[in-house]
């Protein structure tokens, strides 16, 4: 069965960004209990932004489960990339990756890596990058396993990473490296941009997939842009995808707007 | 009648964008000719790089139109914005259009304002950032009237541009500001990543539309990617478009494959 979760993000340097809940944590994750989530995922920006106490007694209150934590405000606030060029800051990145690690393990959470993957450039060819992301994702998928939870790495259209744009890239750097503990985020709105076919790239990722972006082609909640679901939901179905479905869109018309939208197109098609 | 146009590119700093045909202009405008286009869109360094009397001949020689020029090559090569806050870079963007314009219009072939644009920053507002843009629309346009050619003016996606996403957003800025002999380029691999639903875009920008990018979802030729052409080519009809479908897509596979499934595409969708 596939669950519903939605973002709650307290990154105000991402303001703007495609978070639908902001700034006040026990809010969001009441609210997404009112609406009928199953899980939120949470955007922050380090591992002691969040009262782990006072996370644990609202996931308790409400019996939602915390379905992952992004590791993107690294990069946002701090430059951080497993690509950089320079060792040192790639282990910088690597023991934030980690810091966040352990602290979406203490909730059962995989960590997902994001815009830390950095990019190719002049100064480091293309090759090199993707072996450097990938003794990254191997060293952290190794240090995931303490928790039970696996690492999940989130190909990116080409306007953010030009490493790994589609389900397929993101399949060939997990298998020549035999990358262990490592699955895929297949984000629809990446995907509408990238892929030759939508559900096709969802069955190229396959078991990979571990966590899907569940979003519109304008990166709106569900049901405001122009994406054909019907075939992403018979393609899921047909890849036996089992973990969660959750909102990263944009905040339109307003967070709670758009966390109704969602839950409600989650329920049409999932239910 | 719509009519079918190819792009060549004559940019080296432009290598990997999103063009057609490549570096021989003679051969390009031949190999237009041999698959059955209607004309060529040009993509130049400035208006000094094409030699107008070998060009003239060409056009003559098969027949062929120019459908366009782009003027991109401002931004790429120069980093020259319609938009930049000194006024004197402001300026010599201006004259490098109208040098386009110029350029162009020996052809009777308008010129494209895409990149050059520019964006809205902390230092320029929205606001003043899109005052800036229409009084630099409004001067070329009025400049272009001498070859009885509109200016084109191109709504970008997200990544691209933060001042016009969408032909809402170009409706806007032309009507907002009584702006004269300016048209739209609604190009479909932005408008897959803008637009609510592509049909009802270009239904949005109805008679101000004056040229297409013919490309599909992940800005391969027509047909390689997951765009529903149907929906589409009702709406051009409905709006009574008469202008040019023009390939601005990545040579993909190669340029001569991308040239012909291109149009191949084109005759079975407008013939």
């Amino acid at each position: 069965m596939i669950s519903s979760a939605v973002t709650i993000s307290l990154v105000e340097q991402a303001r703007g960004g495609p978070f639908v809940l902001w700034d006040d944590l026990a809010a969001g994750v009441r609210l997404a209990k009112e609406l009928g989530y199953d899980a939120v995922e949470i955007f922050a920006p380090g591992p002691d932004a969040v009262d782990r106490g006072q996370f644990k007694s609202l996931l308790e209150e409400t019996g939602l489960k915390c379905a992952a934590v992004g590791t993107g405000a690294g990069m946002v606030i701090s430059q951080l990339s497993l690509t950089d060029t320079e060792a040192a800051k790639r282990q910088a990145a690597i023991d934030f990756v980690k810091s966040m690690i352990d602290f979406g393990g203490e909730f059962s959470a995989p960590a997902i890596i994001g815009s830390m993957q950095g990019r190719w450039t002049t100064d480091l060819p293309k090759d090199k990058a993707l072996e450097l992301l990938g003794e990254a994702l191997s060293e952290l998928g190794e240090y995931a396993k303490q928790y039970n939870v696996p690492l999940i790495y989130e190909p990116l259209n080409r306007y953010e990473t030009n490493l790994c744009n589609t389900m397929a890239d993101g399949v060939q750097l997990i298998e020549s490296q035999s990358i262990s503990n490592v699955v895929l985020l297949a984000d629809l709105f990446h995907m509408n941009i990238e892929e030759t076919c939508i559900a096709q790239g969802l069955k190229d990722g396959g078991r990979h997939i571990g966590h899907v972006h569940f979003v519109d082609s304008n990166r709106r909640p569900a049901g405001n842009g122009h994406m054909k679901y019907e075939p992403i939901v018979s393609a899921l179905k047909e890849i036996n995808y089992q973990a969660y479905a959750s909102a990263e869109a944009f905040p339109w018309p307003d967070p709670t707007a758009a966390a109704k939208q969602t839950i409600e197109m989650f329920q049409k098609l999932f239910r």
